[in-house]
């Protein structure tokens, strides 16, 4: 058997760095990505390995917590482990582990398994008890569970977007990153010369097509939080909170 | 010495892919510029070196020409020399080798050096000697040079975008691939699905900065073919022409 945890290195391009010279939340969360994608792949039940019983993993909350961002040229390593099995979802925890050994970030994501055609979400443990033996408990990931994200009420400011072909992925579908990347352009350059994002909650409620045309509402919690809600018409399709801190 | 053709190896990600399951235009242009990064920095004129005599490379123009694009789960590797290098300007070539060691497609850039405080182009022969040893006149890169690219004066249909902070790369500048992003978001995801484009040429005119409202024009010189002229106001930032074959 393969170990509970897998481990999965980065190196970080000049190009996947923001003009801090360190990487961006996106590219981060593209790595996690990665990292899980793998992860599932060596243990058998990847995206390939499930479509033959027409499933697929869907991410259906994301949670992202750096005390630094690594630098370019830097080494980097992803740590992923699930935590819990139950029954409509899987719950999957990542370290982000810098070049000196040092854990500089942690991640959780919560996934359901879909049936591709009815779209419902499939009982794991029942499908695929096998998943069960990599589960790990007594690991630790010392970031909180998501909290709830209200959708925003009080509209502060809107920006938008339509859906285009940089946005849907390799499964005809909006890329889970693509909507943090248009989440995070909603602030100006000068927001990331003073602040970094420290956290980073999303809650994914509905898919986005091409075409689309999606809008952005911001509600500001107090200086350094706010809620960003992606919105179709009336219904939200996303919801982040972003919390910044000083450099 | 070094060699003076560079090799970089690269793997194609799932999340590099698009919907047809093989890796992006935008991303094979990462590809060459990561490997022009490395390529320059491993023989002393990378970026880093040559910021200490406040220089920077600047892209010019870039023309790919792909017979078929790299699918996911693939390695590929990425060759890189200089062509040629003049008073004001250094040509670098391309060649794209996938897992079975065909060549699947070539690109040429030209590229400059300007001065960071004035913005003026440097004497590359007088500055850098050191550099022509590395032109490897004899080794072919089988892809025309690239021809002028007129401004889109029959304005068929427009689609504006503002840069934002995803735009924006270490340079602080708009980064040479986000433009490259955006003109191919012109089309619709159903011109994807029959073809698939074969050549691409851009030529960079000036320089978009953070907030700028840019609008892309197109013009259609055949069924295949098309220009899209990207404009601030009246004056072009790039231009770029766009060759399509059927899959």
């Amino acid at each position: 058997m393969l170990t509970k945890t897998g481990s999965f290195k980065f190196h970080i391009e000049s190009y996947v760095c923001d003009f801090t010279e360190k990487a961006t939340l996106t590219v981060m969360t593209n790595f996690l990505m990665d990292a899980a994608s793998n992860h599932a792949q060596q243990r058998n039940f990847g995206y390939e390995q499930i479509s033959k019983d027409n499933a697929a993993w869907v991410l259906s909350r994301l949670s992202v917590q750096m005390e630094e961002y690594p630098g370019q040229n830097q080494d980097l390593t992803v740590e992923t482990w699930i935590e819990a099995v139950s029954r409509f979802s899987s719950q999957r925890c990542f370290s982000f582990i810098n070049g000196s050994g040092k854990a500089i970030g942690y991640a959780r994501t919560v996934w359901a398994a879909i049936d591709i055609q009815t779209r419902r979400p499939i009982d794991i443990p029942a499908w695929r008890p096998d998943m069960l033996q990599y589960i790990e408990p007594g690991k630790q990931c010392p970031i909180e569970k998501m909290s709830k994200i209200p959708s925003v009420a009080d509209v502060e400011s809107g920006m938008g977007y339509t859906v285009r072909y940089s946005d849907i992925d390799i499964n005809k579908h909006m890329n889970s990153v693509k909507y943090i990347e248009h989440v995070i352009n909603v602030f100006d350059l000068n927001v990331f010369k003073e602040k970094f994002i420290r956290k980073f909650e999303i809650v994914y409620l509905a898919e986005g097509m091409f075409g689309d045309k999606l809008k952005l509402y911001r509600q500001h919690l107090s200086e350094d939080e706010c809620i960003i809600d992606t919105k179709k018409g009336e219904d939200s399709v996303c919801r982040s909170r972003i919390i910044w801190n000083k450099h």
